[in-house]
């Protein structure tokens, strides 16, 4: 019976391992059956490592599946025993749908909390509430009876400090004693940040967006998603966004998404036991986390889909959209925008755009893609600088040192000082009567009447040249401090200071053309869409193109940019005006260098990831990549029934491979499966501890039936059961483009090449990503995690 | 020279062939390159007919994948010898964008033309308009002076036919007589369309999507996309939905785009000649289709994504996009609903919705299940039928009979009579202030003064009553109509049937919730969040859920679903009813059948379609599946060095397999390749007619050198050029599940299947489909075409 089951449970070596060491095989062809109890114990019980993987490696998608097939067929055959059983399978194919509404639950949640968190420690380094002190500026004086609608930003209860301090509030020494509070705020913050990174997550550290992308395909980095990550993540993130450096919370959110669906997928045993499952959860949660982070759904799934997923089936599509969704409505249930907006920069405009503005948006675009070229190429050379160099040496110092100019050259700047969100949101909005901004501060014509939804376009005021200067600055200093910033040792997001260096440079164009249009209106371009006493040029418009162009062009995402931004600000009509600059931003960028800024990341970190979108397009077969090479010593394999037990051992011990190509006889060299070397070490120990008779001479057969021995012969230790007799195998004159798009597309670990039946080698994953670093010039070892 | 390039060349059999087969060999090794001009012709000169497929065959992905990339190969380095191939390489690049660029031209224009024809037509049975007859009714009176603002239908240019003919617009005899020419109208359509679909163009019935979600699968299905196709599709289009039957444009208008790739894609040679390419530019005229359908082009990319398209990489999202985006906006352009919205029912609802709303929204939910599944159920048993009895023998009569039935039927009532689009419309506003139609008749309050926009609840008049009984009546009549309709020999889309039973369903529970709290505040549900004098019901929202539902029930589709339902109406807001209607819906279809109605058509017509969706969760392997099964006559195959031509010939005859796996000799059974039976024969006849001494008698050679002859034997042919060095194989304990999975990813024609390097047998894709529809107790001849 054994033997007929063999062949249906193929791929259950787990648990027939365990059969078949602990059955003494002349027992079992007796018929007999009383030691069938202490069997089926063993059979229950969970085999501590088999199914597992080591750190560092990668898993093989084909084997978890079957994996998960067979356990989805047990529990089908088990569910019709019993209604207990019934109802069990019930729960497990609901499960899914629970980790869906949980990472929902809890990512909203995290993320509002964060929210406000951070808008509480943001307005404490300027000052305190003196009614409660847990109180944020705004929310301070919104409780506050004694507040004017005209002067919604000032009230008694809110005190600077050194109001508090000193009973000073205007004067040289009192804007001194704020600026040096200031600084010691932010230092406080990000030297507590960097601190709690270092001694307790090391890996908290980053945006986390590459290494996400690298486990989903297929990676395992163990405790990169743990329970300390995503509490000293959540901590340390809401201490460096509050301490004013140049970084977003949104990618961070990714990963505390992603640490969530980590976390209640360990809860689920098809999830925890699956390295395959758990990474549809991890998709999934990483939809949850760009929902969460700008409010946008569906937004967040394609971006998950076009950017971070590596496995997206049609089934993880729908739950991500629900977890999504879950995370976004708890975000609004917390409502800390205080808007029960679920967007983050609601804006509403109130003209249309016109075709003769496609040609600043396009600018913007190739701003946006030199930006992001720009970005790219500095970041990544300083970052390389800080690998190499003894900089690395002195993290704490260097956030430290960071944080103080920050800080120092953010103070006197009102559009630094302010926190990067807010000043997206003033950049993104239209100007309407009720706008106090220093952006605002046109010269109306006190003789007109019109509604005030409804205001042509107007001369600059001083105000608004003051703000140009101020933006221009900014622009400056945000752009450069960006580079030094992304990629120290705190959580740092990259969304937000794009996006605003991409506002800043929008809304400078838009009210200069805006100007433009207003003091010529007789030239030919104006002439037809915009005359005197119109509304045509919307400022805010230009900045939420910028932004995108921006944004784009650091992470060349395209369809999930566009959603994401025309749900950010509610705005259906502007996805003509959005994609042409992220169209733009995308080809300018991709002329300088295909690499987003993740996958610049990754390839820095050599983290072995196989990139769904490069083309690799070289004439190499798989012959020229496969191991040995001409020279090298022949590949390590096993024979089917001549080596012993020693010999085996030997094999193990002097080799570091993961697995060994089984073959009929050296002779023949015909391949017949593949043995894991963890499992034939598992094997091996168990036999020679529980099997009688296997000695170090005993023949290891992975034949179906061993030949019948003389009568003095040690015992043969048996081992087809743990043998794949299904490994994927590809002949060497496959193209090698052939061999990237199979690994890519089943996701192997490895493949054997072989020609006419015969082996000739065994080509790896990290062969493969070796080769095709090679083909592009790069250091073909670059590839190793390091 | 040759034999070096072989190998580079390995895939490029189309160019290589002809070399090889126009070389004297001996020439080439002689270095005599005096014919080497001859030869270069013949290498430019396109091959007729290698590379292409038969009709109703299945493409090779990998292969035309590899032959993609030759392709741009070649052009890449000869775009460095001059600045024309420079150039030529750069509008190579491009012609993808411009592919696309042309599909949104062309599909947006040609739903423009469809939707001003049938709003023509659909007002031509009603009436005309004297001042201008192509003028219909709203426009007709638009341009009117004569017109009120409350009277809006009405005006003397616009003049019934009984008006017309007979002078009076009142009375018996007048509503008569447009009675019957109404009917008499409808009939003419109908009659007109199915003559033109028999007779020019017989693919251009139903809705094209079973069809081409199988053509995107990799299925050959010739003219199925053709301009006359094209053609006859859009006019029968625009006759059929004016006839006023019961069935959409939106389906069809996939079907009309997807032709325009086609038509396109045969522009350029990119495209033209790589059935995989081609299927790229057709995926994104689907998402181009849906865009102008439903004015929602980022539903239109999900719904290619979710529910068409097979092979989806990045890149294709991306553009179809783009073409989703140009569609939408040249429909935009020409503005057919003259209100210059991109969407097709645009509705802004006031009030926000509540949570215990969930229960009457998933009880809407489960109603979508169930006309889903009856739907399905009873068209595919009445489509059988159609097809097994002489009922299919008569499609004309039978569109004349459903077409005279739904007019009469449909005439007397005002929800039925009108267009179904209109009717939706209705159905899902809000009524406002100036709201005329009968269903906003309630009893308003005289002395209550309140902004137009915030109408509390209130009472329903006799008008709403009257109407409750007329939608009853012609949801009814919708769904058994629906039924009929769909499947018959003329264009017809389910989409705009579905969400219009959906939408009566849900405006009547609307409005019963509505009044049941109106009449009910003091009821516990009520209490909390409907005071007296509030607006706390929307019946439009109602009618927008059961819409989605009954949409979702029939298609099985979810997000795509839910993203076009609120681009259609613009409402972020309501995404949770939404979802929650759909996901009820979804759950309650698939515990009847996990089919949706365009799966239940592809397995009904029989097309081989391997859905990526079903799951394989049996235990066969791959030596259960293969051919030749125990006690077949054994695989036919070819040897490497001992078969004549005449051998193959007589092989070739003998069999119609699609090609032959070439072994080492016929006792070793060792697999080197597989040779094309297209190219055999190609090859073949080529030889014999052009190279000197290949007669019967020769020796076919497929190894790379063959040996010396004896002088006097004839000339030998090498075949070797044509052989496939890298055929897929499996062994046989490979489990089908991972064998369905490989045939799915990689999109194989056909797989080996060997055992220890030994060829023991070929599965192809039709033996999986086979094989599936075996073990979901099918009958496995049914997956034939027919």
């Amino acid at each position: 019976s054994v033997v007929c089951k063999s062949r249906e449970h193929l791929h259950e070596f787990t648990d027939i391992l365990v059969f078949l060491l602990h059955a003494d095989p002349n027992m079992v062809n007796a018929g007999d059956m009383n030691g069938s109890g202490n069997l089926m114990d063993f059979l229950d019980e969970p085999f501590p490592d088999v199914g597992t993987y080591e750190d560092f490696h990668t898993i093989d998608w084909l084997r978890e599946k079957s994996r998960d097939t067979d356990r989805h067929r047990k529990i089908t055959s088990k569910s019709k025993e019993s209604i207990w059983e019934f109802i069990k399978s019930l729960l497990d194919a609901w499960s899914g749908w629970v980790v869906m509404l949980l990472i929902g639950l809890l990512a909203g949640t995290l993320a509002g909390v964060i929210d406000l968190a951070v808008d509480w420690m943001t307005d404490l380094k300027e000052g305190v509430c003196l009614s409660a002190f847990w109180y944020s500026h705004e929310q301070c004086c919104w409780t506050s009876n004694e507040t004017t609608f005209d002067d919604r930003d000032k009230c008694p209860q809110w005190q600077k400090w050194s109001e508090l301090l000193v009973s000073q509030s205007e004067g040289a020494s009192a804007y001194i004693l704020n600026y040096f509070l200031y600084i010691m705020w932010a230092l406080c913050f990000a030297f507590l940040a960097v601190s709690l990174v270092r001694v307790f997550a090391p890996y908290a550290c980053g945006s986390g967006i590459p290494e996400i992308k690298t486990i989903l395909s297929g990676f395992i980095i163990r405790g990169y998603l743990g329970k300390w990550t995503l509490l000293i993540k959540t901590v340390t993130l809401v201490l460096v966004v509050s301490s004013g450096l140049s970084l977003g919370k949104e990618g961070p959110l990714v990963h505390v998404a992603c640490c969530c669906g980590n976390f209640f997928s360990s809860l689920f045993s098809k999830y925890s036991k699956n390295e395959g499952k758990r990474r549809e959860v991890l998709s999934a949660a990483a939809a949850a986390g760009v929902s969460v982070a700008f409010g946008a759904p569906i937004g967040g799934v394609l971006f998950s889909l076009e950017e971070v997923s590596y496995y997206f089936p049609l089934k993880t599509l729908w739950r991500s959209f629900f977890a999504a969704l879950v995370a976004a409505f708890t975000l609004r249930s917390i409502n800390p925008f205080g808007n029960s907006r679920l967007v983050l920069f609601y804006v509403e405009y109130h003209t249309p755009w016109y075709m003769a503005e496609l040609f600043p948006f396009i600018l913007l675009g190739v701003f946006g893609g030199l930006w992001g070229t720009l970005f790219i190429r500095c970041n990544i050379a300083w970052c390389r600088r800080r690998k190499t160099t003894r900089l690395g040496k002195y993290p704490v110092l260097e956030v430290i040192v960071i944080t103080a100019i920050t800080a120092i050259i953010a103070y006197p700047n009102p559009y630094t000082r302010r926190s990067t969100s807010e000043l997206i949101s003033e950049l993104f909005n239209d100007c309407g009567a009720l706008e106090s901004s220093q952006l605002c501060d046109y010269i109306n014509d006190p003789n007109m009447t019109r509604p005030v939804d409804d205001i042509p376009d107007r001369p600059a005021g001083p105000g608004v040249y003051t703000a140009m200067w101020q933006l221009a600055l900014a622009l400056v200093f945000k752009i450069v401090i960006t580079i030094f910033t992304f990629g120290m040792k705190i959580p740092s997001g990259l969304f937000i200071p794009s996006m605003a260096v991409g506002a800043m440079a929008g809304r400078m164009v838009g009210i200069g053309v805006e100007q433009l249009a207003y003091h010529h209106h007789d030239w030919i371009i104006f002439r037809n869409w915009c005359r005197p006493g119109a509304d045509c040029v919307t400022p805010g418009l230009y900045a939420m193109v910028g932004a995108a162009a921006c944004l784009g062009g650091v992470t060349r995402m395209t369809v999930s940019l566009v959603v994401i931004m025309f749900e950010l600000t509610g705005g259906l009509e502007y996805i003509v005006p959005l994609m042409a600059a992220a169209v733009t931003s995308k080809w300018v960028a991709d002329a300088f260098g295909k690499e987003g800024i993740y996958e610049a990341h990754i390839h820095l970190n050599g983290y072995p990831f196989l990139d769904v979108k490069d083309e690799f397009t070289h004439r190499t077969l798989a012959t020229d990549v496969m191991r040995p090479r001409r020279g090298e010593a022949p590949l390590s394999v096993l024979t089917q029934d001549s080596m012993t037990v020693e010999d085996v051992e030997t094999l193990i011990k002097e080799t570091d491979y993961n697995g060994f190509p089984v073959v009929v006889s050296k002779d023949s060299e015909r391949l017949i499966g593949f043995a894991q070397r963890r499992e034939l070490i598992l094997a091996i120990k168990n036999a020679r501890q529980r099997q009688d008779g296997v000695v170090s001479n005993s023949i290891v057969y992975f034949t179906e039936d061993p030949p019948e021995l003389p009568p003095n012969s040690p015992h043969p230790l048996k081992l087809r059961r743990i043998l794949n007799l299904s490994p994927f195998t590809v002949t060497d004159h496959t193209p090698m483009e052939t061999v990237v798009d199979i690994f890519r597309k089943l996701g192997l670990r490895q493949c054997l090449v072989t020609r006419s039946g015969r082996l000739l080698g065994i080509i790896t994953k990290k062969d493969v990503l070796r080769h095709m670093a090679q083909m592009a010039n790069q250091d073909p070892e670059s590839i190793m995690f390091n």
